[in-house]
């Protein structure tokens, strides 16, 4: 790519391998132009993390098909790179929360979710939630999903939550398989402050971050989770925007010409 | 009341028969300090949508037993009003949609949602929905609600929307009985513009406004939906705050005390 | 088709435009050894309305696409009559429910649902509902859908119902966006009678049969449904059974093969 | 209670605290006339699968409040054996499923559900499903329920499945946050043999047996679900019918009387 006067850093555990210069995980945020993320959800999951708070733009390519975030499919890699390398780009923040378990030092930063939930044999958690103090209710069920609007088409969507725009300034609180049929998914200003806890007698409850790192939570630890300060800058795909990725991946039927042209459902199950 | 040295105005109609003074509706926003509603949230909804944009506070109070909006209870009223005329309350900002339809002069305000929906005979209406002239889909089924924070506890709920903080800076859009099984709610930033239109050739398709005033709907006439230019000032219930009255109507069971005394459920129906 | 030793009749309507002989519609179930009916599952309700208790098996051929009802394409007709008419074809029992209005003569039969719902301005219908005389519960919402098996598929699936076995002795009753968060769909056994009224003092409440015929409820008129006493025999598709059908009407993905072969998901729209 | 001439016999392992003549678990089902669980649903569970099959009815009391399977009270303890032990009582024959897991001698029992579900740092388990040897689907989710109607108001329920009647014939399949957002609840008749295996690389996959045995289940290993030969025999409750339960667990509002006398809705949270 040195063609395009363009330099090329990988990651160094894998730069050997492909005849890259190498360059440290947490170099790339403060050494480089733009970041190109070669893999799925999960993988751009992870850079979004090590990202956090960088002002350094991140691209996304699925290398299956198409994700919500790596919204760049294989196909669309090169003329993808052609345009964004020419700055031809548009670029979006993404908010991430801050997760703070309590006696715990550090933090951490999930792009997606925080998730509690019971361990495979265990019954039902019950999580007590508070929004900036206030007591919102104890949840019973399989668990608890705490989301950024990122997140609403991940884990939440599964869990029966609302899609959010990926700009709306909230955080999407979603029970997951309540035994009070009348909890319902939330959804709270970002300036909002949550706080949680399980009291489940037995130990297996467990917190996960973004779906990939987990632990056991203790009962009666609180959780304190709020916007993070540093936000990623996602590059918008040049070929796609959110409600057209939105139909693709969640089949939603065709797009508005062949609508107009048949006057007729482009697609419905039903009758 | 003129013992706590407050003048009372009642609505012309009514003024007569329970013998106060008697103000036009119109005179409300622009000549009190307070204004009371009694009622349920219908009477409400009516009330706010006439207020729009007047810096007069509103108190509901619901003559039957608690309201999403009308947080005030039969029981309540005086020690409400006592607490409320000496000045020690605090009200809250409540967006309402405002709603054009093509080739009409003016148009409606609502503190709730507007719903475009199917006749009783009719079958399947397709509505077509842009955001900020974007192409979202064709939704089709019984119809669509477009809602406020506020009116998420509304008609949204039982056609399975989220509960949206009456605070949040959003606009919820909720299909009804969508028989493209993936269509979800979807809830955008208040800035968007939503516009829509269906495409049903049997004219057997309303729009309705708070539930209140409703009228037919002509097939690809566009209605435009955006967050109105003024507000309404809801006075806090003094004794009660939005989670409690959520854990309250939605049943959600007892207070934290019971919780933490017996961590035990307060209401689990299974198992 | 006299090359294939058969005689053909079509519906006297269409006879003449083209150019086979006619026959009036109540004919078709005591003349016939096979009736074929072209069209969508619209037609398919109608036709099986028309032949409920008649022992002449219906083929469904959907013009369009697929359907529930209409299990052959428009490209496998030939290849799927070859077969059928050489005799080589199972047929399946499909329930139908018997509707009987208070005070009126005689009675409808369905093959998918009987749907009480609001007009299009009404707010809240309140349904009372009895099984077997025993009172169940009063539904308040959109309204109430009472199903077959073979209707679970229909409006029943939009509304949130479960996919229920066309071979199931099952009655299915499914709230359509009830404002108690609790009710849910019911399923009930087939020897139930299901009784129901409305108790809305506006008149604007519609019975529906088959979301094809409907005429205004008045309050308070009891509607009586069980199973009706014919039923209808539908030939099964000789190239797709009913789970093949449900995967491909309802996108789940690619067949068992292609998840084998790969261990990866067909298709999974989260993360 | 022999001054009612009545025999009692308590399980050997808290016989000698309460005095009491011990009887070993097994024995039970041979040698008494009634059992009377004292207990929640969870102690109903364990003496039904210790029952199947045995012609001796159950009376399950609970010792909270209701539950759905011990729909006697402590309340209603005393008049309720006062109306029993006098033999006015009806029994309700109540399906169980079998479950063999492939490469195991002997099968389990259960009288609610059979789970197949993550490991809490799981992240989607694909569970591949067949009906009588017909391949349905692969689910891919937090994993899948199959339950008899008894256990459609238990863990079914908040999975999202619908109520089934007790006395249907048939078997319940949920499956758990689906990201294929088409699965539905299914409802097969009680003769299918259901078979389904996971293909999950990493091991965390677990069986569990009316959510109180449970063990991991190794990928590609097939379980085989079926109608249990035995069925129990619970004694209704006679003061309340299943649909006052219902209504009473799923606080679904007042009694008939109540609804008919004011013409109002007995509960609606909305509007």
């Amino acid at each position: 790519m040195t063609s395009q006067g363009v330099e090329v850093f990988v990651e160094e555990e894998v730069a050997q391998e492909v005849g890259f210069r190498g360059l440290g995980r947490e170099e790339f945020g403060r050494s480089v132009d733009l970041v190109v993320v070669l893999g799925g959800d999960g993988t751009m999951l992870a850079a979004a993390r090590m990202l956090a708070g960088s002002p350094t733009p991140i691209v996304g390519v699925n290398i299956g098909g198409l994700g919500f975030l790596t919204a760049i499919s294989r196909e669309e890699l090169f003329p993808a790179m052609e345009v964004i390398l020419k700055g031809q780009f548009e670029t979006e923040r993404r908010m991430l929360l801050e997760v703070k378990v309590e006696g715990q030092e550090g933090s951490f930063k999930v792009l997606n979710d925080v998730v509690v939930n019971k361990g495979a044999l265990a019954r039902i958690v019950p999580i007590t939630l508070y929004v900036d103090g206030t007591y919102l209710t104890t949840f019973r069920g399989d668990g608890l999903i705490v989301s950024t609007p990122t997140g609403s088409t991940a884990y939440c969507l599964a869990a029966g939550g609302p899609i959010v725009h990926p700009l709306l300034s909230a955080i999407v609180i979603v029970p997951i398989c309540p035994h009070t049929l009348t909890n319902r998914p939330l959804i709270v200003p970002d300036s909002s402050t949550i706080t949680l806890y399980h009291s489940s007698r037995d130990e297996e409850v467990y917190l996960t971050l973004d779906g990939q790192e987990g632990f056991p939570l203790p009962k009666d630890l609180k959780v304190e989770i709020r916007k993070a300060e540093g936000e990623v800058l996602l590059v918008k795909c040049p070929f796609r925007g959110y409600f057209e990725l939105l139909r693709e991946k969640l089949k939603w039927g065709g797009d508005l010409l062949e609508v107009k042209g048949r006057g007729e459902p482009c697609w419905s199950p039903l009758r």
